[in-house]
Order: structure tokens, then C-alpha cells, then sequence
């Protein structure tokens, strides 16, 4: 056995760090070198140990990332971001789906898996501030997305209330002027309001002459395209004949063209559609999809980054304040707003 | 702490299995059992510890699971069936992902992170036979998918040259007699050929007066919707004028709709379209999309009971013949070879 990653780089002729980027399949190396490397890895019968380093510090080397699903492909491509990410730098990820559920996310917050782990990362839905607060393990534990918690955790999100402003300017400065909302949630976090909501609310209350009622304004189960589907066959149904909608996320969206289309209502003509995610499915679309892009590479880097750094800055780090990031984002101008070429 | 799960399952008047289903996340539990469950593990503090019981087996009670992309949703939705089924056991999921290279899946293959991991399954894209003859561990692998290896390992899969026969029968059914195929290899790869092209042409042969000549078969560098919206731009371009086709997969069948639309082609008047995999995104199409369906819960559950059938079984087990399971698959008819109704 023997064999170092700094044999394999003198062999190679190549540093020891791009050795590791290639064993640990980080994207940044050029084929050649690729190549290059893997040969003499083959030759030599390297065979990279990741896990030693981690034990000599008192780690596994894995970090935890919770997502809500991974059906849903914002948080699949969020999750191949972080992976691709991790890999980078030397920690693999143990990942997880809460489905949404507060019991799952509360379970996956208090450490279910705390002797594997050195960090979690989560994407809650449900969990609540006293939940966060109750937790009894003090692994590293960074939150993503939409909620606000006055928890002391880092906290990595765009900035939903401007980027929901943004997509709703977007649909009054090409004149519409009845701009539903769809995907609001029901019960408890209807009161609390999206910050998506938020931002649809601060554009109408920008331009004077546009409806901004709550008959424009739909709530959904669910985040899927069957959930936007059938909230926008109920908005048409309730008479609130908008002539635009924003949409919580680009599933809905996509389930809401769905039903435009089979109620022979064109897209963007009669009304015009905005998403949020950026997936690739709104590429695609027989109608492109126009939709708020979170720079979701950003997002998993600032995720990965404020973790390790709660993990190697010692006491001290660990202790210090929690930290608000907000990576940028852009609006993707496409047919359901601008119509075909 | 000495809470155990027992002590948990008493105080709540269920089993230790509705306690141990509860604690990881299986679904198969009424919402009612679960918040008694979850009250009492409250009330009593209890923090389960996955990994005792599976240390005492001297195991790590982690599967890893690689695909080659999440950004893919049929990839994405078995991972999800994976991780749930997997939990039901009380088995985590360690997910990676592969880009489908080669030298990735040849260092899943040879269990790069063998020291955590109890089994691997992979889906492989390139990996070849003599990768898999080469291995030098002896942990448990598990493959998945269309490719076909003569190595030593269980392989879950439909029966994709039935499927494929399937879904072309059925548009040569609808009186189609120009079936092109979207999603042929390049390069080594195309040699040995799919068996979802050998599917077509297998009905091809059986249906005399349809034309199946190469100048029908269109190749595609990846699985992406933009792979199958250029492959569809090509063959128009081709002249090859084909009045229907068949896709490797829902995304290329995805991106090929796009390109018909945008060449004013209508689907399925003009060209009809078959996809595969089922995946949410052609539920939701403008023009929804007809699909072969894998039962990808069926491949799930296949799978991880193989795996832990070779940990469990002892000796005997882990060196007796590979099995090859084939789970069921359907055909979904929708718009795309329907027409609206």
C-alpha cells in the first residue's frame, strides 16, 4: 500500500491538490490532466483514503444535507451543487429528504445521525423557531431557503422579498394589471406570508392602477405542478380573470401553463407566466418559461463555506455571531412573458 | 441517557416496529400513531442511535447509492424511493453522483468510501466489464439499469428491449409508419447498441411496410432535454421526415417537442412522441407526453433487498450466483401520441 497522493503527483508531474481534485472528482481539471493523473493512479494501485485525514482531526468527513425532495428539481440540481462542491473539498454528503415534514426536519435538526456527522445543512419547510432553539447537539448546523428563524444559525437565502418585486415589476412593466400570486400557503405560514408574497405585494403597492386583492392571491398544497395546475383552474373558476401570474416556483408555474393550455387561454397573450427556480424544465417548455434564477452554485458554496468555517475556526468561530448570507439572483426574460420571436 | 426503544413503544401502546418506522421516516405510519409516537419521544427524551445496533453487526448501517445526475428526474425519483425504502430498514443513504464517466464509477465501483459504507449500488453509464473484474473489494455491488455486464453482481433492470418493442408497436399502431429512435450512443457505445434501439428495431422488423433504415436513428452526446432538441433539429434537417418518435428517455422526448413546436410541427398530428422513464415533467407538457414507465418503487425496494441479502445471508449468501430481477414497467398513453381530447 504505501502509495501517497504525493507520489502520484511527483509521478504525474502535477501538484498534490489537483491529484485530490481528480480523486475526488472535482470538475475544475482539464481532461488531459485527468487522464494524465488517473494513469499513473492506475500504475501506482493508489487508492485514496479520504477518511484518515478527517479521523486524524476528530471528523468523518461527511456532511449532511436535508432537502425537502428531490423530486422536485431545484433541490436536485441545489443537491448536485453542493455534492460537486463538497467533493472539492475533501467532505462527502450524506443526503436526505424530509418530505417537508416538521417531525423530519426537527429529527434531522437535533442530530438524528450526530455520531456521523461533523455539519448538517438543512432546507426547512415546517420547522419553527422553538424547534431550532430546543435542539440538543451542537454540530454545525447552516439553514437554507425562504424562513426566517431568530435561531443562531447561519442562514444562506437570496433575497426572496426583492427577487419576488422583481418578477412582479417585470409583468406590470409589460402592462399587465391584474397579477395573481400562486402558491401562498395555507394555515399557520399563510400568516406569516412568504417573502415571495411580500414582494408581489410591495410591486402592486408601487404601481396604482394595478388590482392587488386577495381573490388574486392562491394558495396550494404543495410546491408541485399538479398543485399549480389545479390552483390556477380554481383562480380562473373564482372569476378573478388575472391577465398575469407570478408563481411560488417553476413547478407550479408549469402546471398553472398546463391548464391555461386546456382552457385555450395563450400563454402570454391572455395571460403571461412567471416561475421562480430556474429550472431546466422552464427551458424547455413548448412556452420558455420566464423565471427568477437563484445563483444556485452560490448558494451551495456560501452553504459548504459558512459550515467548514463554524468546523476549522476552533472555539471561537463556533461561538460567533450567526451569519445572513444572500447570494444573488436574475430574472430570465422567455416566451411566457415576451411571447415567441 | 437509557431510554430505549422499548421504553418508547410501551409508553406509547405501539410496537417497536410503528416506534422504529416513526424514528426513521417511514411513511407506512397513520399521522395519528405518529404524533403519539413523537409526543412520547418528546416527553422522554429519547434520541435514537441508528448506528449502535448495526456497529454491533460491525457495520456502518450505510448504503451508498450513485447515479450518474440528479438534475435528471428519473434519477432524482429513485433516489427518493431509494432513501425511503432504505429508511423503512433502518438503513441511510449515502448518494454520490457520477457525470456517467467512467473513472468515476470505476471509483465508486472499487469502493472508495469501503470503510463507511456497508454496499454500494450504482447505475452505471460507462463503466465496462473488465472495470468491474478488476475491483479489489469485496463489499456488496448492486447495479442498476440498461447496461448488461457478465461480472459477478446482482442487476436490477426492466426489460428494456421489451419496453422498447412496446412503445414502437404502439406508434405503429396508431398507423405511423416512419418511427425514428432519439438517443442512440456514439462511438464504442453505439456498437454494442441500446436495447431500447434493439426494441426498435425488433417491432420495426415486425411491421413490413415500415421503413427502419439508419437515416431514422438519430445519436445524442447526453440525456438532456437540449441533447433530444438538437437530435430532433438534425433529423428534420436530415430529411429523413419522420412521422413519429421514439426517445431513450422523457428529457430528449422533452427537448424534441420543444423543436417540433418551434419548427411549427404539431404533436401528434404531424410527428407523434414516445418517451421513457415517467417522469412528472410530461404529466405536464403542453402536450402531455406518452411514456414508458418503469416502476422505479419496484427497482428501489429490488434493489436494496439484494444488497442486504448478500450482507445478511452470511457466507453463503454473498457467494452465490447473481440474480437479475426485472421489475415491471407500463405503458402510459398521453397527448403526445393521442392527440387532445
Amino acid at each position: 500500500m504505501g502509495i501517497s497522493l504525493k507520489d502520484v503527483a511527483e509521478r504525474a508531474g502535477v501538484s498534490v491538490k489537483t491529484v485530490s481534485n481528480v480523486v475526488n472528482g472535482y470538475r475544475h481539471v482539464t481532461p488531459a490532466t485527468r487522464q494524465r493523473v488517473q494513469q499513473v493512479i492506475d500504475e501506482l494501485g493508489y487508492r485514496p483514503n479520504l477518511t484518515a485525514r478527517h479521523l486524524r482531526k476528530g471528523r468523518t468527513g461527511i456532511i449532511a444535507l436535508a432537502l425537502p425532495e428531490l423530486g422536485n428539481p431545484y433541490f436536485a440540481e441545489l443537491a448536485d451543487a453542493v455534492i460537486s462542491y463538497a467533493a472539492g473539498l475533501d467532505y462527502i454528503v450524506l443526503l436526505d429528504h424530509t418530505n417537508g415534514r416538521r417531525d423530519q426536519e426537527i429529527l434531522f435538526a437535533q442530530g438524528f445521525r450526530a455520531r456521523l456527522i461533523d455539519g448538517l445543512i438543512l432546507s426547512p419547510i415546517e420547522l419553527e423557531n422553538e424547534d431550532l432553539l430546543a435542539r440538543g447537539n451542537d454540530a454545525p448546523l447552516v439553514l437554507l431557503g425562504e424562513r426566517e428563524y431568530e435561531a443562531p444559525h447561519d442562514h444562506i437565502a437570496i433575497d426572496n422579498v426583492a427577487a419576488g418585486r422583481t418578477a412582479t415589476r417585470h409583468l406590470l412593466d409589460m402592462g399587465r394589471r391584474r397579477v395573481a400570486f400562486l402558491g401562498a400557503r395555507h394555515g399557520r405560514a399563510r400568516r406569516t406570508a412568504h417573502l415571495r408574497l411580500r414582494g408581489w405585494r410591495a410591486a402592486i403597492a408601487e404601481s396604482p392602477d394595478a388590482a392587488g386583492g386577495d381573490e388574486l392571491v392562491a394558495t396550494t398544497d404543495g410546491y408541485a405542478r399538479g398543485d399549480g395546475a389545479q390552483a390556477m383552474a380554481r383562480l380562473l373558476d373564482s372569476g378573478a380573470a388575472p391577465d398575469a401570474v407570478f408563481c411560488y416556483n417553476d413547478l407550479i408555474a408549469i402546471g398553472a401553463m398546463r391548464t391555461l393550455t386546456e382552457r385555450g387561454l395563450r400563454v402570454p397573450e391572455d395571460v403571461a407566466v412567471v416561475g421562480f427556480d430556474d429550472i431546466d424544465d422552464g427551458r424547455y417548455c413548448s412556452t420558455s418559461l420566464t423565471t427568477v434564477a437563484p445563483h444556485k452554485q452560490a448558494i451551495a458554496r456560501a452553504a459548504v463555506d459558512a459550515l467548514l468555517a463554524r468546523l476549522d475556526g476552533g472555539a471561537e468561530a463556533a461561538q460567533s455571531e450567526p451569519r445572513h448570507i444572500r447570494p444573488g439572483f436574475a430574472l430570465i426574460r422567455r416566451e411566457s412573458t415576451l411571447g415567441r420571436p
